[in-house]
């Protein structure tokens, strides 16, 4: 595989010129003394240092040898331990975690740069920590001061590691269906008792520690979703002086061997009554752990835009390095027996589409980091609720759309290389394999998509939607849009068409319970695609005035005409599908499937 | 992974009530005495026992084991040549070859359905018959009377296996600088010198010789690919009586590891003054591969096929019988915790989607095999040369779309599993790995689409694509449309819009040589959305008539409804980005990408 490189330029770009965190952070007490922009390129060059040289090199090697299993024991491939510890010593564990308990607290505007960087590397190896963030901001808003002062600084310095345990084999998006009992004990403490599948970094030999956040039921608790309750239980019980006590009846049944992130382990785990502590308030598991869930599912969207990435530049490398064929026009380079694949049409277009992807993903990612900097940081009430309604509306986008396009872009990737993408000698296939779970756990995208129509856009009768559509025609109506008029026109038209098929749809679902899931992806596809075309103008008119020789500028421009021209028209498709509603789908009888 | 089915009842429903090609077998000389729906049915039954007891259970065994190499050595999976030596005891190999050399000579408009049950069964394991049977067409088509009666018996018998040597490190798609050599000898053989890498079952164990077809250049060969010979190089030397002789110079290398198709032998082929026999003329070979080529397309295309109808058979069965949430309209089973996954909208949008490529890819090549068989066997000259030319049109078509819509169905049958989608124990992951080799090999989908767009349709100022649209348009007009409407006025929509935009990039494409390379697979894929729009309104207004009670018609019915509601509109997107044409592809420098 080609070596890994930090997108460094694209990234300052987008913070500075683009979203101009550095004048957010200014504005916002727990940042301005901290963050500035001299300090994010630092920040920014010192992680690219860790995933270039460190995690994107062992990447390969890794998936091959992936994660071993015997009596109870996880081994993962040789490096990962030495990488864990290097990333933990950095303080890159807890990098968007409280200062309070030893974090870094950096904005996430900055740390998304971080997280891709790290998918780009190596995805299976970016979970470890990834999950552990999560484990970590779950504890923080919600856990008791106890247990944040045992396991928060733990869990930020990288020293221990985080999980999440939801799924059981039986239920996997219905979670109301959990069969893990909770028993109290007369200490304050509950016996968990019940099987977790699919849980990654469930059990591993990284650090000593693994704290576990488990859903179970207490013995009172009403039936479905609000009867969760929310439980931390660690690996190995902790001392009063913070030491590592006994084995807790947590352990590890078995692994699963799985398409890809074949070097991360998930596992099958066994409560056999396993000393844990109530988080939050009994039967308020589910909330509780969607802080979680939704801090997760914009860090699985950036999973897809590293997979992209790293797809683009390997595939890049590739079709300026091969010769096959003769341009069209002419022979570009009469000295070879055959031009670069740069020279055919159907390269570039590959090549562009995933350009436009992985560049208008990073600025999506950027800007909902923003708007979820906004949200917590902000001192401004009216400006962090209007933040916050974004992040709620977008969250689901950026899961679902950053992985499918993912997914899109290292399919492509791939058949730039041809047969060679095929072999795992160039790397390009696990990419592919690597990306597709990000399509799947942390809610499947379907489930993303339902969220955004049902819950989100449906549930608020439209209001939770105004925010984009607001952004999107001040952005349009405010700027200098010179050289810009039909792309500008596209963008306003088809934001004008989501709002109206949004309102025709709110009116039908009324009469029509099926429509809602009948439509949903096509529906989360639209905004994607048009929050994908703001994206790209915002960009681009940042550039215009400033692009004179710069290649990176330059290209800013040419890429948008390109997703204009070539990628948006998509929306035409998916328009009229989603007029035609739910009746397609609920008319096969069960035995006409 | 669920039992396979063989689709019985759908097959049968294309052969007779379709396409009616008993009538057409009566017309042929060849097969009027040998085939008609009696004998066809007895085929299929017999060829789905092999396919269903035999080969898919043991496919995912296969592909966990994978093909090993030792010493020169290659060894397949336990079982694959057992079940290798059953199908060619049944005379399966050798399936349409030439019966005067043992073959059955079945017409492919019957054993497109003898190909998608082994694909189905097992993609791996149905590529070594599948070469096997290019390699016979190309020898009976090109070699001399002494090449075919040495070599044709055993093909057709399953005794030796085939191979097609083309591509070589530097040279995949563009063919016309290969450096493998063939140096003459003085007894009328050649040697030849060279590596070959991708050889597909290049070696293994499962028959006692393989016959390999190699691409060489002779010391005066013109530049380019006007310069390539082809060549029969047979592992073991054959003596005078037909029995093995020594073994010739030609060994394996290494096999490459691969993403999927585990089972596969992928190997390197190293040509050491290998003894070989000239195919057809000198300087010659690519014409002559190219009967393979187009050949092997189809059945590329049926290799999506064939895994996307098994992804739909698991992802159903799955749906039916997992129970997980409620649905949207109310409770269907209140004595279960949950309903099935049937309920959901979008579990229902993504099964029929799935069943709507696979029927309409199952009609699409019967269609293909139909024209192929008249082409082939037909006695009316004017209508073998119209078949003819929808072949040359439609093959293009049937390998890049049969191969990118079973890719798209493998990859929604995954995601009706969720997580258990992605690991290996479903066996659904598998079908995701097998089938993207599909979209790659035999020429990469975007040369399909070079094939469909330059040579074919521009190439012939648009007269090829004529017979397709006046088909289409001759049965919009002579059935009896009642209750379609709707549907036809869409289909002849798109068919007027698919000549003028092959009218417009005609036009265009004398001022720009790169049109047809930069817009060429959204072009592919218009006219496959159309082909299976055709195909479907066949399907429906056969179905329409006798409908009553068969649920197998009602759900055609159902079933085109939906394609046309939610799979059509796909080419609102496809034509303004066709219409844009190649600018945006051709602006970015090299130092812009």
């Amino acid at each position: 595989m080609a070596d890994y490189r930090v997108p460094r330029a694209d990234m300052q770009f987008l913070l500075n010129d683009v979203f101009n965190v550095g004048a957010d952070w200014q504005q916002m007490p727990a940042l301005a003394d901290m963050m500035d922009m001299d300090t994010a390129t630092a920040i920014i060059d010192e992680a690219a240092k860790l995933a270039e040289t460190l995690v994107a090199p062992n990447s390969r090697a890794a998936d091959e040898q992936g994660v071993t299993f015997k009596d109870g024991v996880v081994t993962t491939p040789a490096g990962y331990k030495e990488n864990y510890q290097q990333l933990a010593e950095g303080g890159w564990v807890g990098v968007t975690a409280n200062p309070d308990f030893g974090g870094m607290g950096l904005p996430k505007s900055l740390s998304v740069h971080y997280e891709e960087m790290l998918c780009a590397a190596d995805i299976a190896f970016s979970l470890y920590p990834g999950l552990t963030s999560g484990a970590i901001m779950t504890l923080d808003l919600h856990g008791s001061d106890e247990l944040k002062n045992t396991y928060l600084p733990k869990l930020a310095s990288g020293e221990w590691t985080g999980t999440m345990c939801l799924t059981e084999s039986h239920a996997g998006t219905d979670l109301g269906i959990i069969r893990s009992k909770a028993e109290p004990d007369s200490d304050g403490s509950f016996h968990i008792h019940g099987t977790k599948i699919f849980i990654t970094g469930g059990e591993h030999d990284l650090v000593d520690n693994i704290v576990h956040l488990v859903l179970a039921k207490l013995p009172d608790a009403p039936a479905g979703s609000k009867g969760i309750s929310l439980f931390l239980v660690p690996k190995f019980l902790v001392n009063e002086d913070g030491s590592l006590g006994e084995r807790n009846a947590v352990s590890c049944g078995s692994i699963e061997h799985k398409m890809g992130i074949h070097a991360s382990a998930t596992c099958v785990l066994n409560f056999d009554g396993a000393k844990g502590w109530l988080i939050g308030d009994p039967h308020r598991g589910l909330p509780a752990m969607f802080t979680m869930m939704n801090y997760e599912r914009l860090g699985v969207g950036i999973q897809g835009l590293g997979g992209a990435a790293r797809s683009y530049q390997n595939a890049l490398e590739y079709a300026q390095d091969r010769i096959q064929g003769r341009g069209a026009k002419a022979t570009q380079n009469h000295k070879k027996e055959a031009d670069s694949l740069m020279v055919h049409g159907d390269v570039r277009r590959m090549l562009l589409t995933m350009k436009a992807f992985v560049e208008g993903g990073r600025a999506f990612s950027t800007y909902v980091g923003q708007q979820l900097d906004r949200a917590k940081f902000g001192d401004n009430v009216e400006q962090s609720q209007r933040a916050d309604a974004l992040v709620a509306l977008l969250t689901p986008v950026a899961k679902a759309f950053l992985t499918d396009t993912g997914l899109e872009a290292t399919i492509l990737g791939q058949q730039v290389f041809g047969g060679h993408g095929y072999v795992r000698e160039w790397g390009q296939e696990q990419l592919v394999r690597d990306v597709r779970i990000a399509q799947i756990y942390e809610g499947t995208n379907g489930i993303q998509a339902l969220d955004l129509l049902g819950r989100k856009v449906v549930g608020s009768q439209g209001s939770n939607l105004t925010p984009l559509l607001e952004d999107i025609r001040a952005f349009c109506n405010d700027s200098d849009t010179t050289g810009w008029k039909v792309e500008v026109a596209a963008l306003l038209k088809h934001t004008d068409r989501l709002e109206g098929a949004t309102r025709e749809l709110i009116e039908k679902a009324r009469g029509d319970e099926n429509l809602v899931n009948s439509v949903a992806v096509e529906y989360l596809h639209l905004v994607g695609y048009i929050c994908f075309a703001y994206m790209w103008l915002r960009m681009a008119l940042v550039a215009a005035p400033q692009v004179g020789e710069k290649p990176h500028l330059r290209s800013k421009i040419k890429t948008a005409k390109f997703y204009f021209e070539r990628i948006l028209p998509r929306v035409e498709g998916l328009l009229p599908a989603i007029q035609n509603g739910s009746k397609a789908l609920f008319e096969h009888e069960e035995d006409e499937f």
